[in-house]
């Protein structure tokens, strides 16, 4: 028996799960439109084996390690460095160990779904992964890992990826970008203006940042022409290594447009450090809408994914620093919180903002009535604990009745883990997919329109909404 | 193949879809009971024929416009009026065609249902509208629209409406409906009460509004007492047109129960233009209570429409006023908004207050768990973006367990598209059969209960709801 | 005709129903484990007969009187005990006849569930209750409440209870407790601390009730030590009575880590009366971290039920006192609630905090997240409102994708209603295997772990999180 069930996701309806498959094989083949993730340029400039199972699927996966630590494993009992200088576990066998012994935490999870395609779609693989699997699944793992047509480029390659885009700080020097275009390589990989660190007040050591991004564009960050001229400029340089896109990961939606004087106020209390928490936030939002009306000028289409409630333990910072799987999503309102920057530009014809969430009540009441009307907002794909078949059911089933299909943005794996991406997509096409037939099914779609909207929700979106 | 699945919305399983398909048909042809909605009542005082498809299908849905406007067509290019004097397109052929050209935003969407069961049941047509058959569907529709037999009488008998109840301001002099009753046609249409613009002092010339009322009652408005008794007043006018119910459109769900002086203090403060947005919202809350009270003297029945974030971007509000479809909900409490007015009069055997939401999550958490203890209320069906396929199935998912059947209102077409209305009771009888053979096929009804039931949702209960 | 369908519940596909109904054969006749719930020790101390079937089945169920008043029948024609002094019916009879004829209101809803489930498989009946079965109802079910395997003890071995909680106050006796423990029945009934009446400052008699709590453990609550002694010394009380748990309902699911001396001037604001609605709120949050270390010490496990707006209506409370059914949900944030808690004890191994809700806004979005991540968590199931198969299925489909099963902690009946019992348990057992058949339908979990799953769903997890 495969690991996977081929018609997983599917209807159970016989007409319908019929109809579902073809949906499906008419576009399982589409190249993989990646336009927002977290890869490491670097694995695709250097081309360097991947060193070990562990390496490759454990430790950047913050679903994996977020899970045990659940169920009391140490985060640093599965590898993950510590900050603080303590000892984390450094044998990569033992790491798998662990995590495969815990591999049944993971029942009716996607990670279970991605990590069983993986094991047998890219290993071949054909045993569930336990405590008694583990050290074979290890051996097999890792022999394939010393395999040439196993390193990262002839991965993206077998992967079928015809774009992804990493994301990177505005004060990063895109070197791994530069080797690989140094390189010839022909895969496509570009990247996405992230200017958080310099953008954000809370940000740790915001104010050298934004220094650091004075000095590499020559821009006299100190004063908030100069700020801005930076951002530009920086913008451009992104641009030139393929950018399409930014991002911005702001604790809320909120979006201000204050005059030239009040930002520019604001903006020299925040360099000094002394912005109140409401402050800070009043100038996330003014930057938001500053980016808005310079994509206006530059094409970037703007990515804004608020509402995450980072670095929710204070220990697990201090001890394991961010991103740590203790951040934890919140309420988030976006019609008032948007409602500056869209009377300032949301209904300019060039410009494209696609709005993520993780406050699913939003998508239904907020999210598709505003992408409904405002020409400049489209709405991203369900995000980090939504990414799952139920997730991407309950989008569906929230926003297509108030802002259709063409309101939308098409799927992002928006991942760290290399491996997971193809089947982070075929989850994400067959849960379309199995909408697609729902609505055949039950006389809301024609069949011939289903297998139109497939390719779109696949493939033409994505490329529309990102400018690609 | 007609445009329109015989069998939409019933659930795929064959066995729930002959249920479903059962319970449908012995509701089908009840009369329609539209107690709730924006019909233009002069279209029926006049009788004069619809202009042409433009003008009856398009321009009035803002359903229609609004995804138009989404994907980046001019509201203006769709023949809306603008109230700033810019021009906008007068060649209905021209609308039709923009229109035409777009209607594959709405694959998936209740606009789509509902407009091919229009074209399909209403004009005979059976082909997709596209930029294709733009042509021949407007000279199709047009054509019909000459005879007799589409006039708005006809059509009103045709659709076997047996009631239709209008919306109009508390300022209306209801002309249209004399002249429908001097005319001596059967139709029954009855008005309803909609005080806002004499009650929220935010509106646009609230106190000339109100001074308005005092003119029409000869009541002094400039007094407290004196603008209750217009009120009671003008109630009593309205219920001479066959009214029995008022309807509140309010920011929120806020009442209050204020002392006399407290609430005359603060009207002689709305008068002068002189509340606080806190204050404004507190008047609307004491109205809703002062209503309530009046309801307990004269019987209206109250429906309470609250949490739409009216008139989102001020340049649409500026080029073409209020109600352009960039109206936006947003998070709506009940447990504390409504506490001062339940307190109040919430156990009183004779009241029935009616309500809305455009917040889904209030269903289960708050709105069934009241409506399912207070005996004054009862909920009203899913409003707007929410009368749908699955807006129904959530609604009924998310408060039958709580309150039941009979805590409910039956349906709402809520809708100033004339010829959408057969459509919209199509769907809401279909969505409800459907969930009731759910509920049959799973052993949580029996059959026979379903077949009472479901002639209830279509039916009785709007009738009891609204002392029709 | 049965009253109850055999395959209530399950899928209707005819595999998956098969399935599901195979998951469901493997764990029906497990012993129940009801870790929390509200049935009088008494009834199982003086194992006397229930006097008849209104103040069995209709006077001690919320869920029934307050549909009942939703339709306008006064709490006090159900027998409901005046607080005030006021007459409530006292002929049972007169009050069955006055539920049955509603029985209607109930189509639909859990209780009806529950109810035919109690009439078929505990009292043999077979027609439905209505205004014409009444008599024979109420004769058949009187005959049976004569006979001794119908009195507390013999139903809750007939109902293959192998553990019942109850929950009672901090100031409790536990004299029937005693009793049961004296009489040598083997029937395992153990007690819960619930020291709300202690710890809320604004609960009635607040300072009288911490005075009483000194009283009965010999130390000096009117100082902070004494009064965090008296709960150390109480919880040891209640552990003799076989605790393993404490349970807070606190109106919102605020926490605090005050320093001792900000704790202790608090504490003394609170025993005078003098703290504002936000103190009186920080005092609770703070005893629920203070709670949370006591359990790290005596092991008890924490259940926070957090969110309802108890007494919403003024009358209601004056007439019949608290917890008659005008209890209604609210919003409740966690992230943030919670932060203080989780911070001081979250990542300990040895603590366990079961959470509720009444929010089901918070299952997705902050709930699992945290299960999902923090090893003190656990989530408690679907509560009060949300404890029937839509409740569960949208608990299970929000929160296994991102926690998991096994950061889940079982069934809990959370019911007065003893009858119900078993009912209750079944519709979870058969909504969880439901859910599995689905999961297992559409490749989303292997036929061999559903069974393991059911079990642990059923059984082990409610053991383990309750440390029985």
């Amino acid at each position: 028996m495969p690991l996977t069930d081929p018609d997983r996701l599917f209807p159970v309806d016989q007409r319908l799960r019929d109809m579902a498959r073809a949906f499906y094989e008419s576009v399982r083949d589409l190249p993989i439109i990646s336009p927002h993730g977290h890869c490491d340029p670097r694995w695709f400039a250097e081309n360097n084996r991947f060193p070990n199972p562990a390496e490759l699927l454990v430790i950047p996966d913050h679903y994996l390690f977020r899970m045990l630590a659940s169920q009391g494993v140490a985060l640093s009992d599965l590898g993950i460095p510590r900050a603080d200088g303590g000892d984390a576990q450094s044998d990569p066998r033992a790491i798998w160990h662990c995590f495969a012994a815990h591999y049944h935490l993971f029942r009716g999870t996607p990670s279970a779904l991605w990590l069983d395609h993986t094991f047998e779609h890219l290993f071949g693989l054909e045993e569930v992964l336990s405590a008694e699997t583990a050290d074979a699944y290890y051996d097999h793992i890792d022999s394939c890992l010393q395999r040439d047509d196993f390193r990262p480029r002839a991965l993206f390659e077998h992967f079928n990826v015809e774009l992804l885009a990493t994301t990177d700080a505005a004060t990063d020097d895109l070197r791994w970008h530069q080797q690989m275009r140094d390189s010839g390589w022909s895969g496509r990989i570009i990247t996405t203006y992230r200017p958080d660190a310099v953008i954000d007040p809370d940000f740790q050591g915001f104010a050298a940042n934004v220094a650091r991004l004075g000095e590499m564009t020559g821009e006299d960050t100190a004063s908030w022409d100069g700020y801005l001229a930076a951002h530009r400029s920086r913008r451009e340089y992104f641009k030139s290594f393929g950018a399409t896109a930014t991002d911005h990961g702001h604790a809320s939606a909120r979006t201000a447009d204050l005059s030239r004087h009040e930002a520019e106020a604001l903006f020299q209390k925040a360099l000094k450090g002394g912005c109140t928490l409401q402050e800070a936030d009043l100038f996330r939002g003014q930057m938001l809408t500053e980016m808005a009306r310079m994509s206006l000028d530059d094409g970037l289409v703007m990515q804004i994914h608020p509402g995450s409630h980072r670095n929710h333990n204070e220990a697990i910072l201090a001890w394991h620093g961010r991103d740590m799987g203790f951040d934890i999503p919140g309420r988030t309102d976006y019609v008032d919180e948007l409602k500056p920057l869209l009377n300032a530009v949301g209904l300019e014809p060039g410009l494209q903002i696609i709005l993520f969430t993780l406050d699913e009540t939003a998508y239904g009441r907020e999210l598709a009535p505003l992408a409904g009307v405002y020409p400049a907002l489209r709405l991203g794909p369900p995000w980090w604990f939504f990414d799952s078949f139920e997730g991407i059911r309950k989008f569906r089933e929230a926003v297509t009745e108030t802002c259709g299909f063409y309101n939308t943005a098409g799927f992002n794996d928006d991942t760290r883990a290399f491996c997971s991406i193809p089947a982070r997509h075929d989850v994400a096409r067959r849960s379309d997919c199995a909408y697609l037939a729902n609505l055949v099914g039950t006389g809301r779609l024609r069949e011939s329109e289903a297998f139109e909207v497939a390719r779109e929700l696949t493939y033409n979106l994505a490329k529309q909404a990102y400018n690609l």
